[in-house]
């Protein structure tokens, strides 16, 4: 059952899209290391470690994942985009793994030809990875960088992936509102946020049935405050608090979900008990920002633009100085992607961009007042695609 | 009250520790980018994005955190190890994040000088972030590469870290009892997951009290299956899976919790109702396996010799082909951190060096089998820190 994962007619898609630009930089394959560009050009998700890991697709030739042993009957289960599995037995091995990648790459026939890759080193790098570059190692053949190649791709959605955003927005929605029942001074924020996603969890599979899974996380849903609590919301990623929840926090909270390795954004503001009259103020004047924003979101405006909106917003209320990031983010695959809606950025939005309208206001020993939206640029100009209540009355919890 | 972090003093001498360094490689300043280095020195942690972040350790001057204007207030609350912090509004900004960094290092005097680099990029550039490497932005200065620097130091465990890893496996065998408890025919894997990560998240702070905080993750324990369910289980790194878990399913699980951003490592092979004659075989070889690394394990001792040692019993096993991956590696502060224990890796083992014992054995369309212990390397030979039982009675679901 087709619905909550990117099809292979859309993968070969994108893969033809590759080839098509591999012919007009003369490239006879390419060499990606990023897990996130592997996983949007196959639909093959992995956990990426020390252990190198690339995709080689030829101009003409079998599309080949070189990894290690433990992923080699993990390819053929998740993908038929993948035609070939070369591995090595692991890190770091009586042979470098990059050794074994030159000899693989000879095999298929791509000594001495011009090869695209997005990192010369020829692996990511991470968890205390040593090694040389694959570029020293296949001295023969021709690299050029293609660093930007998947993720400019990746900038407008189709129609398949904004349907999983939209269905994304769905679970994140009931997640947060699990979240917001749950939500009472004296609990710890984390006992919360475990709650609601386990629930919203499995709720999400109940519904969805035998043929989902998440395809990029451990879990389907994830909801929480991520320390957001009260004077800590002021920082806006804190990562987590001892406190517990007090009466009169203001609280921030995140949910998104996991489908076909798609999330949403859905970020909201709450209230413990009758807001002061300063949190009304900082509440409402960045429910202005936003809605300033999404009045300015069309195809052919700077991203920049965006930013100014809100900006304005804020230097009209006298609250610039309480400003800590910039309006937004595109999304999709990662937690942030371009385009970046950032005063900086005089790139135009195009249609099917999707993006986060996050504007915020912080005030330290305090607490901070944001909302995250997940917002699709259309054809005349955006849809709000998260859905849930944005309004201080909805978000106070009594 | 202290316990469930690195004290102030144990980051002092850390730093000190690098100056020392950095008088014998004759530099004027660290520039790190790597954020597990950065929480190794200082016991800051924050969120890495595509926003560059660095810590300068002056040799002789304020340490200083430079980064987005979002962590400012943040750093202050997570450690005085930091004296002074930098910021620029916002990637990527009307001004390069990087030109920022070249200024406030020449503010600080730096021009001109030796600074050793994690990375000569100046940025660990995840998620769509693009720039100018530092060296080219501060060319009157010289980059040395002090990549191993800061990995190195982390590779023996000290006192106050072996005592973290210590109560990170105390709060992973409850959850893993719960997880146990709860794994039952007919339950999606990840339900069973989340309600004991849940559970037992909520008793951990319960038990360990106000001044308990998760410091590198959001949640304090997390135990799960990753997917490795049934025929899934053949797959070390499955992620996830649609499956229920099944009459007669071997399982392997996962459970850490976050004691001052450490974790132990601590898996386990299970048997869901009467275990067949092949699944008995599989799983009495792999603990012999196991066994006869702990044997081995001392001061002295290549990193190698313990990897030979499991292969010699699943040679004689028989069972060689079904091992997809080498013994174990170090862990502390990353899912995988040096040492390898590979037939590949010839360094020594250390008093001191904490790793993970696993080797497995996966039969592709029947199931896998790992334990997981986290195993101390001691004066006199090894201690292992995680104590869940391992024989398959306690393992039997019934």
């Amino acid at each position: 059952m087709a619905g909550f994962s990117i099809s292979e007619a859309e993968h070969k898609r994108r893969v033809e899209r590759v080839r098509k630009y591999m012919i007009r930089r003369k490239l006879d394959a390419l060499y990606l290391t990023n897990s996130t560009s592997m996983f949007y050009l196959t639909g093959y998700s992995f956990i990426a470690t020390e252990r190198p890991a690339a995709l080689i697709i030829p101009f003409d030739g079998e599309i080949t994942f070189m990894g290690p042993l433990l992923e080699r009957d993990h390819v053929p289960l998740k993908t038929r985009i993948i035609e070939d599995v070369k591995t090595y037995t692991d890190y770091p091995g009586e042979k470098h793994p990059i050794e074994h990648f030159a000899e693989f790459l000879r095999d298929m026939g791509l000594a001495k030809k011009r090869i695209g890759i997005d990192n010369k080193a020829g692996a990511v790098g991470i968890w205390g990875y040593r090694g040389p570059p694959i570029t020293k190692k296949l001295r023969e053949s021709r690299f050029v960088d293609i660093k930007d190649l998947v993720p400019s791709m990746r900038l407008i959605k189709s129609q398949e992936e904004i349907a999983l955003i939209r269905e994304s927005a769905k679970w994140a929605n009931l997640a947060h509102s699990l979240l917001q029942e749950y939500t009472a001074e004296s609990l710890w924020d984390v006992e919360v946020a475990l709650k609601a996603s386990y629930e919203a969890s499995i709720i999400m599979k109940k519904t969805l049935g035998p043929h989902y899974e998440p395809m990029r996380r451990t879990s389907p849903v994830s909801v929480g405050f991520r320390g957001q609590i009260g004077e800590m919301s002021a920082i806006p990623h804190a990562i987590a608090t001892k406190q517990m929840i007090g009466k009169r926090d203001v609280v921030v909270t995140g949910a998104s979900a996991d489908v076909g390795g798609y999330s949403c954004e859905l970020e909201r503001t709450m209230i413990v008990g009758k807001p002061t009259a300063k949190q009304k103020r900082y509440f409402n004047v960045m429910v202005k920002a936003q809605d300033a924003a999404f009045e300015v979101f069309k195809p052919g405006v700077k991203c920049s633009e965006i930013d100014k909106a809100t900006i304005k917003v804020f230097k009209k209320a006298g609250l610039m100085h309480l400003v800590k990031h910039h309006t937004g983010h595109g999304l999709g695959l990662e937690g942030h992607e371009p385009p970046w809606l950032d005063v900086g950025n005089e790139e135009p939005l195009h249609t099917g961009m999707v993006v986060s309208c996050e504007p915020g206001v912080y005030e330290t020993g305090f607490g901070g007042f944001r909302h995250s939206d997940t917002v699709l640029i259309t054809k005349d100009g955006a849809e709000v695609i998260t859905y849930y209540p944005r309004n201080l009355d909805a978000l106070t919890l009594s």
